[in-house]
């Protein structure tokens, strides 16, 4: 995937549901939104050197109610939706009922095929596993829910790293790891220096894959 | 300020305006808003041992456009807000038409005095200054404001720690440093143990005020 210029921005398309973690979706939100190709800070007021257009996606148009009822309108719903370059999908309280939600996994089912990437935070990976998107690869989540991915058929799952990459499916640990997923996915497709640029300008100290999951 | 107990929580008003940097006020919205007296998963299902209601607020009741246009409702505006117990003022791009915006610097000033803490993150320390909250007081903010914020009056600048601590006026580095200076509140208001479990919670390793700003 080269790193795109000009205008070819690619399209992150970033899931969002009733009860999602908040920091699970703005984390990758803030990542995505904020790298430029161009260094420092006036390259942040415009999106001439933005590589990524980040949107987010909802079932239906209306608001949803993130955890602690932070209310977010989506950008478009299930029927609107553009294509999805790289598609996020986060973890929370609120995947639980997604789980037997029809039109959302067969929304995933239909939009990662042509997606170049699909990312997960959180508890996300369950619902990439439920769609099927996680047979015969290596995966994370949550550490609370690590027993309940082992429960899926043919997931390899891991339980040490704060993400785990298997070819374009990538899953993060709990929460805050998704920030460095998202970095890492940032210096897949941009590099290293324009990764570490932007955590420089959002003041953020990057962690590795291997680094510790939890204090 | 004693932890409080049963239905005596802490009102967290979290300031929100178009062009807010997302991670600005969603970093310490997750850290409040998850955090619980009780440890585990299930306590995160109720708000009852929670010690924190946190909303949001903005000047007007329509949805604000956070940067990379994420769009929030507020759960409040400026004449509907309730008592507010901690202020927190985000920044971002937003900040500089809001220097100008009299009845946002009026509102920071009228909610300042009652508040038992005044938190800003990042360019949010510009807004406390010119409300007058910084005067004679140690304070930060993102890197690339810091020489804009020594030109107020009798502000002491502190360009080294993640977050600055001066009596009940908290102010944060950049971006991400509002995600450390929020456990330190918790950590002042509920102990070292409560928000160590939170950050375990969110499988965020913790940072000190005196680790580096950047990488």
């Amino acid at each position: 995937m080269a790193t795109p210029g000009g205008n070819e921005k690619l399209k992150v398309g970033i899931l969002i549901f009733d009860n999602v973690e908040v920091l699970d979706f703005t984390g990758p939100f803030e990542v995505f939104s904020r790298t430029r190709t161009e260094a420092g800070v006036q390259a942040r007021r415009s999106e001439d050197s933005a590589p990524f257009q980040v949107f987010t996606v909802a079932h239906l148009p209306d608001p949803i109610s993130a955890t602690g009822n932070l209310r977010v309108v989506p950008d478009y719903d299930f029927t609107t939706a553009p294509q999805i370059d790289i598609l996020v999908v986060p973890g929370g309280v609120g995947t639980q009922p997604l789980l037997d939600h029809e039109e959302t996994i067969s929304w995933i089912q239909k939009t990662a095929p042509t997606a170049k990437l699909v990312a997960s935070v959180c508890t996300g990976s369950l619902l990439l596993a439920k769609a099927g998107l996680l047979e015969g690869r290596s995966a994370t989540t949550h550490w609370a829910s690590l027993d309940t991915l082992s429960q899926f058929k043919n997931v390899i799952v891991d339980r040490k790293l704060r993400w785990v990459e298997d070819g374009d499916v990538i899953t993060s640990a709990g929460v805050a790891a998704g920030i460095d997923m998202a970095f890492h996915v940032v210096e897949r497709i941009c590099g290293k220096e324009v990764a570490d640029e932007t955590a420089f300008y959002i003041e953020y100290p990057r962690r590795l894959a291997t680094d510790p999951r939890s204090t």
